[in-house]
């Protein structure tokens, strides 16, 4: 099986993956922007993200201003600017910003060192947590834990469901294929002997956030 | 922030998740299934794909099955089951099987003691790899390498990319809402300085692959 086969079969397998953007700062304020699929709900209390770093890439950027900062943001990607998230995948030099080769604009907010993606509509600062070496692969688990936030506050529903369908935010499957999503339902949870029912969408949040995460 | 409603709102906040059902089986031949949307890739080559266990649920019969036995399958969730695989997230007792229970069924082959979700139109087995534990919250990072395969032979594109939307894949967002997809394009490798173009879908995958992962 080639190498390049290979990598687009194997990274089929486990089904659609969440679009990202993350943003960091080098030290001497170089911006820098890389799009990830690996990023994964880690826990809500605390609020951990986590996603995962390849050992030999340019994303190596990202992860070298991450130790030296401690601080990253996660910019979800929505199908207004899924290509323009996709070109940042491209392997630029650390004296070029991804913001300025793919057309995407930064956002910097008081507290936060780390650029966010002004066009993102879902969007959050990190504090890095730990680096988890994974020794089978040579991978990294990344861990950050939230601590600013920002959201079109329409998308947040009454019970603190998030409808990310509403803000066009997109999903990838494999290494280069964008998508986006039509929900089918919303289902209670489930209970052993009891029939699952469907969820509405309707509300909005009862919590305004606009730039911190409550407790 | 009521623990609910805060459960709700940061298991929206990393996108899009997989939706897969884990497939294992207890030494005494009890089988059980569960629903997982944390199923991340890890690595092409070794096949990797690994997963969050969360410290407490219903999920440890998963984890006590694949310590033991050290084998499990992942099965990729379609639309015409949605529904049962998410009743697979009730607390069920260690005797009941969630096949049962939610009505999907067992399915296996030679050299794979976990059962696979016969109604699955993509699913591997997996030989566990290592556990590695997240201090900050106390879960966990499952780690499989993947044994055996089983996919529709007409999802998998001539490059190696596998169409799962054409498999009817769905995946989920927060807790409870599950999509279909509808692919915007696929995009070629991003290069300074050069324009993205459109892939497209249409092959045939050279490689026939029944029930074993070409190297």
């Amino acid at each position: 099986m080639p190498q390049s086969y290979r990598a687009k079969f194997i990274n089929s397998l486990s089904g659609f993956k969440s679009a990202n953007l993350i943003g960091t700062q080098h030290l001497n304020g170089q911006s820098n922007l890389a799009i990830f699929s690996s990023v994964i709900h880690l826990g809500a209390s605390p609020a951990l993200v986590g996603f995962i770093m390849r050992p030999n890439n340019a994303e190596r950027h990202t992860l070298n201003n991450i130790v030296s900062t401690e601080q990253y943001t996660i910019n979800q990607v929505s199908k207004e600017f899924y290509r323009k998230a996709h070109q940042t995948s491209a392997h630029y030099s650390q004296e070029e910003s991804e913001f300025v080769q793919s057309g995407l604009s930064a956002h910097y907010i008081d507290g936060v060192y780390a650029p966010f993606v002004k066009e993102s509509r879902l969007k959050y600062a990190l504090k890095l947590q730990d680096i988890i070496h994974i020794k089978l692969n040579n991978t990294q688990l990344i861990i950050g834990e939230i601590s600013h936030l920002l959201c079109e506050n329409k998308a947040i529903q009454e019970d603190g469901y998030i409808d990310i369908e509403s803000l066009g935010t997109t999903c990838i499957s494999g290494l280069d294929s964008y998508h986006n999503t039509t929900r089918i339902k919303r289902l209670s949870y489930a209970k052993p002997n009891k029939p699952i029912n469907d969820l509405h969408i309707n509300g909005t949040s009862i919590y305004s956030i606009k730039d911190g995460l409550p407790k």
